[in-house]
Formats: structure tokens, C-alpha cells, sequence
């Protein structure tokens, strides 16, 4: 593999995807900056709280579709398997310095997730 | 450029982001198979119905955020400016074969194109 880039977002992918978010945020810079469908998120702990509810209740499993990189940038597609959809991809184009990833911007559809949502309120109401 | 499969996708990257459909076509294949957010898309019709309102009634400008390949695959981000969203980035790895899209996963957020269709849904009503 001749990219630093990308072995540093497969680390991190390799750990959410396992449930261990502890380990995935340790290659998330403190002032990371994530471009995501909602809107701009800014810091180490709001990047936190974004992949939280992923790892810890959506989360069935991930697929790798195709990951690329260079020295600095790295892109990669895949496959989740999540309890609102059974198929939810997505796309995470990182940026990464000194070994942390600083900037991602992160393409998926929330279609499914907010349908999920709205279903789980009008339940609980 | 070292990726073919790259060159085909930027080609047509290039021709529907300047509107030309009929060209952008041409890089498609005529049994492609397109994974897109709403389900999967069979054959070229499918596929241009798919991409048309984006091209004749949504797109402003594009931008490529990054791409990368190899023989037969191509994986792309890139940014557009629509008429539902200021900023309506999408991915694409794209599968070559001949000189043709044969498989495209497509991935983006539907959410602002279908609040849009709701509100033009509800003005015409």
C-alpha cells in the first residue's frame, strides 16, 4: 500500500466498523472539521457524537466497495448493512495530517436513517 | 493518467456536468446496471431518465472534490450546485468494461432533491 493517507482511514474505518470507537477517534484529529449531509460539524467531539449513533445502534455490518489514496487525501466507498436499511453506502473523502484525519467530507442518504427516526417517535409517542 | 477506467468516468463526468447528455451517454453501456439511493436502475434508458432532471432542471455547476482508479474501476467524489441544494455532493465508483460504464454505485442524500419535489408538489397543488 503507497498511500499514508489511506492506511490511516482504513485504520479508522477497520475500528468503527468494529464497534470500537474508541480506537476509531484516535486517528480523528482534535479540531477535525466533517463536511456531512446535515451541515458542518467541527471538532473531535462532535465528530464523536455524529458516528455514535451508527456504531452503537445502527451498525450491522460494512462492506468495503473501493478505497483509494494518495499522500495527503483518501476515498472510499462501502457498503453498511443497518438496522433502518439494509443497505446504506456511503463515501468518506479524508484528509490527513501527521497521521490524523482532519478534514472529511462524508456523503451518504439520510433518507432511510430520518424515515427510521420519524417511525421510532411516532412509536414512542 | 495511469487508470482507463478513470478516463471514461472523468469523460463522462465531464460531458453531463456540461449538460451534454447525448455524450455523456455514449460512455454508458447499453446493459449498464446503476445502484442509486431510490434502488437499481437496468439499462441505458433507465439510466438517462435517472440522470435527466439532474441535468436539464437541477444542476448549476460541479466540482470535483477527488477521483482516483484503477483498470477497471473508477471511484469519484464531487460537489454540485443544484437548484434544491447550494451544495449536493456525490459519490460514484464506477465499473469499466470497453470503454463503457457497465456498473455504477451512486451514492448521495436525497433529502434536499425530495423536499424540493414535495414543496413544487405542494405550490402546484
Amino acid at each position: 500500500m503507497s498511500s499514508p493517507a489511506l492506511e490511516i482511514a482504513l485504520a479508522h474505518h477497520r475500528a468503527w466498523t468494529r464497534k470500537d470507537l474508541d480506537l476509531a477517534m484516535s486517528y480523528i484529529a482534535d479540531d477535525v472539521v466533517c463536511d456531512a449531509p446535515a451541515g458542518r460539524l467541527n471538532g473531535i467531539q462532535a465528530y464523536r457524537e455524529f458516528m455514535t449513533p451508527l456504531v452503537e445502534r445502527f451498525l450491522i455490518r460494512a462492506e468495503m466497495i473501493a478505497s483509494f489514496g494518495d499522500d495527503s487525501t483518501a476515498l472510499l466507498m462501502y457498503n453498511t448493512e443497518t438496522v433502518p436499511a439494509k443497505s446504506a453506502p456511503a463515501a468518506e473523502c479524508v484528509t490527513v495530517r501527521d497521521g490524523k484525519i482532519v478534514y472529511n467530507r462524508f456523503v451518504f442518504d439520510r433518507t432511510p436513517f430520518d424515515e427510521f427516526r420519524r417511525q421510532q417517535a411516532q412509536a414512542a409517542s
